[in-house]
């Protein structure tokens, strides 16, 4: 079964509404930019259920611990998705995940960026199936994050 | 008015001429690379009048202030235009900003690129306008920036 | 003449069996992922003869010196283009090289880091010749990278 909204909704998982910036801060680019078949993604992090930003802000490492990044990677898999949905008006006209960039806000000495971002291709891979939702990744430890958040991916998709 | 030129020097901008890279340093790469009708741009910083790298140097928060970093920004923009009206000959050729991933030099405890990334966004889309101008975006804190540049941007724009 | 394999073997490079991760590591991703034309490269690293992560690991600037770190980057060319002759099956196949992303795990005020990405262009340069192994270029300062590799490299060829 190829429908990713119904092995999202097997699973529980619900798409955010739109990002809720925090106050006085202005985005003058867009969420997700459709050029011909290809789809290129803002950075994302993980959103609340209301839309604002996630609550483990900081360093992981140190005030977020893996596991919470883990789940951090999760919601912003979570936030990007409902900002394809929003713009192609259906999950399933993506064809394949090309690029996944993982920012992991790194503890200086926290080197495990991978296990965090893993939080992230694990619901891509469950949402889109081994065929679709295969996709080529780095995962990295940035210094700084906006807004402190814990975890920022950057990633590319195929439409038809 | 479509034609990117003329919004620029409506502004009074300026585009700097190609890098003076400093002395002994050796960039066996192209500024840009076009491949078909995709144009992805190397790693810019921003450029004084007469080529080299800026005299705004340094960590953002620290040695640098905001508000000089989202020149900063302005100027890297005015930078990759250089690079691309010397590739492309006619910046009017651009039909599309896909993709810019903004890199800020920042000091411990900084999380405000976005602000400053905001600099680079303005200048593309006031020459390109909405619609072509339009983009997708990252804007993030590195540990180090080469030449301890303040900001540094990578891009992709499509061409016709 | 431009045959890569003759290219390498004249300079007595050696591509690495696939990457080995460190126990308990899983890569729930692609080292390489195909999509039509385009080709994304997942984020290497430098990797032993017997396909493990390189001996250089630490901070470049600190426990790695810039010239480790410049053959670390040659490793992490080798490394993708073992991971490239898997996927593809002929490393000929590649039109051209888009995009390197080079990424040093750089000690506080290391800011050499396109002298460190050099070792890459210049391996994909002697292997590819200057017209299908040119290519655009960021070599950035990252905070951490998984398990204290010297350097990583996402990249983007495509092939025909």
């Amino acid at each position: 079964m190829s429908n990713v909204y119904q092995r999202l909704s097997e699973q529980g998982l619900v798409l955010p509404p739109e990002l809720v910036p925090p106050p006085g801060v202005v985005f003058p680019f867009e969420a997700v930019r459709v050029v011909g078949h290809r789809v290129y993604i803002s950075g994302h992090g993980p959103q609340n259920p209301d839309g604002s930003l996630y609550a483990y802000r900081g360093k992981v490492g140190r005030e977020v611990t893996e596991q919470q990044a883990y789940e951090a990677a999760r919601l912003t898999a979570l936030s990007i998705l409902g900002s394809l949905h929003r713009e192609l008006g259906d999950l399933n006209r993506i064809v394949a995940w090309n690029r996944v960039f993982g920012m992991v806000n790194a503890a200086p000495g926290f080197n495990r960026m991978p296990a965090v971002i893993n939080g992230f291709s694990d619901v891509i891979l469950s949402a889109f199936g081994p065929y679709i939702g295969a996709h080529s990744r780095s995962a990295v430890g940035l210094a700084e994050l906006p807004f402190d958040i814990a975890v920022e991916v950057e990633a590319e998709v195929e439409i038809h």
